[in-house]
């Protein structure tokens, strides 16, 4: 069920500056020689939960089957929060239990607290460093072989929820910005589907009618355009430009789809 | 041909904060598990395919021989503009046709559309992502063995042209600045090569003479050099400083080596 | 001795937005194919080497027993410093020797100059870019199985001495920020031992009074706190914030801690 080599993708909030990610991907080196790894990133805005739940419900799926994802966006570090692994049938989760894995496709899964890691006598302990301390050594840990269930107890959170972004399924509709992107494209929380009627345009209020379109390139250049994104929202990009910046959106900002 | 295990060079303008980079690399690892990477750099500027291409003749012939470089810096995504494997003898292209394979060294190369993937039934597909849906794949099933010639028509332009930059070869001579690396050290158009006399000074105009020596250190802290520099261009810096902040410069500015 | 694949651990102030950390991973490709990197840091502050030579301090030691460092922040590039190897019996450390390695743990250790690279007959040179043509290539090298005496002279500097932070052993005492991390973390001088009290608190003077506790999550959000750091130093930080600029703290401010 784990690919060959073992695959551990890593998402956090520690920047690039500082030795955490290494020291956290020295851990994994030491427990688990073989394992490679993929960051996801680690800029998500420090303390952002639920912009690393989406980042992570963006692209998990794109993995092998039997990935370990290893999530640390961790605000509550030593206090009362758990850290837990996630098995959802085809991929481990191991992160606390804040939010982070709020968004990963509904269905039953599997939850364990990470209780009991003294199976590794190297492993140093902290109070504010549990990606390198706890959630790493897991990680690892899953990736040499051993089972969610050696760490601690079944939690009784057998079903996993979800949280469901509204799918675009009748015209007009209200939606929202959700995310930016690097290139300042907005992703908003209208879900595409096989049902989804296609729009004729993003009304952004103020009397801006923003067209629908396949792709950038189908406006000119500087112009506002609407599509279906890559991740199957509706998204608004400007052609060669920054939607955010040129149309002064922010996030949360709503507007009509018709 | 391919190197063991077979190597991946990947360059965007993808930024480092989104999930985009990361789903490239996790549909290389179900396609191509054994297959390494390396990041060239994920930072240039959105949309600067000719800085991208720069980037990538700066270093792609540090490489070993079978290398497949992957470079999506793709303003034109799901345009006209097509996507491409060129192979030049050493090494695979994956990119769309757009310039940024413009700085490769001349000479004979093989170039290939990129039409049929329908190979791995498990692509996604999307108008706005062709990194994941149609370039990392087509690098993968290249690391896993298969031929440029799989995946479409070969193209007509046979013979690589290149852009050559113009060799230093005659004093006084016209030069200007074409690139700005981290250190704020400027990178100039004029090659040096084995048959280039040595310079005895860069000239910005407003009488400012900067002198030629071997390195940073042959001046004084916050003093300016100009040197031969690691990719065969005339450089200038300042030592222990920015020369692009201390000498004001800029992209394109002219000055005369003498 | 070396890991199972060999481990080369890479740390230097190129940024990420060049091709010269890539040139130096390509050049380890070709001279070593089964080498694996890990990325500690590229955003050292430009010249920086306290910075990175505190940097690798906080991480060295969770790395597998056999790690090669790969260390270039170099500003004296092309002037009389030497290219260095360091072995302290577990690690290999490949760096000028500038006081990069000058935080390592004292002991006995052995350091080699670079003298010889012909070796291999691939490697470029330069005068400006020796991560590529010097401490890469001795790197790779050292991952490939040859020996550092095969580099060069030993160098008499066998006892390798280390600077050492003061031990947290008597209270009141004064400490000095040494390093913010990403988070506006500030971590402190005072390393904290077995032996170290717990103090009650730590003073910045004007009146402040920041509490020592376990963690951030210790304090009511937005409030600063005091705590035994990951590194074994005493750190401050604020709960969901930023202690850097809520507290308008700089490299070394000093305190006092009771």
């Amino acid at each position: 069920m784990l690919p060959d080599p073992p695959l551990i993708a890593i998402l956090t909030d520690f920047g690039e500056s500082d030795w955490y990610v290494a020291s956290m991907k020295a851990v994994i080196a030491r427990i688990c020689p073989q394992a490679r790894s993929i960051d996801i990133t680690h800029n998500v805005e420090p303390g952002n939960v639920r912009s690393a739940a989406f980042i992570l419900s963006q692209c998990y799926s794109d993995f092998p089957r039997g990935t370990i994802f290893l999530c640390v966006v961790d605000p509550g570090v030593g206090s009362e929060r758990k850290p837990v692994i996630h098995y959802d049938g085809d991929y481990h989760f191991v992160a606390p239990d804040n939010g982070l894995l709020d968004l990963l496709k509904p269905g039953m899964c599997r939850c364990y607290e990470i209780e009991n890691l003294r199976i590794d006598p190297q492993i140093r302990t902290s109070n504010t460093f549990h990606g390198r301390d706890i959630f790493a050594p897991a990680a690892a840990m899953l990736a040499a072989g051993h089972n969610p269930g050696e760490f601690g107890m079944a939690l009784p959170k057998f079903a996993h929820e979800g949280i469901e972004f509204p799918e675009l399924i009748g015209l007009p509709t209200k939606g929202s910005v959700i995310y930016f992107d690097t290139f300042g494209n907005a992703i908003t929380n209208l879900r595409i589907t096989r049902n989804s009627p296609n729009p004729e345009a993003v009304l952004l209020g103020g009397g801006e009618r923003i067209p629908f379109a396949k792709s950038f390139s189908d406006v000119a250049k500087g112009k506002p355009v609407a599509y279906h994104g890559s991740g199957d929202f509706l998204e608004i990009a400007v052609n060669l430009g920054s939607a955010r910046i040129s149309l002064n959106l922010e996030e949360e900002r709503n507007f009509e789809c018709v």
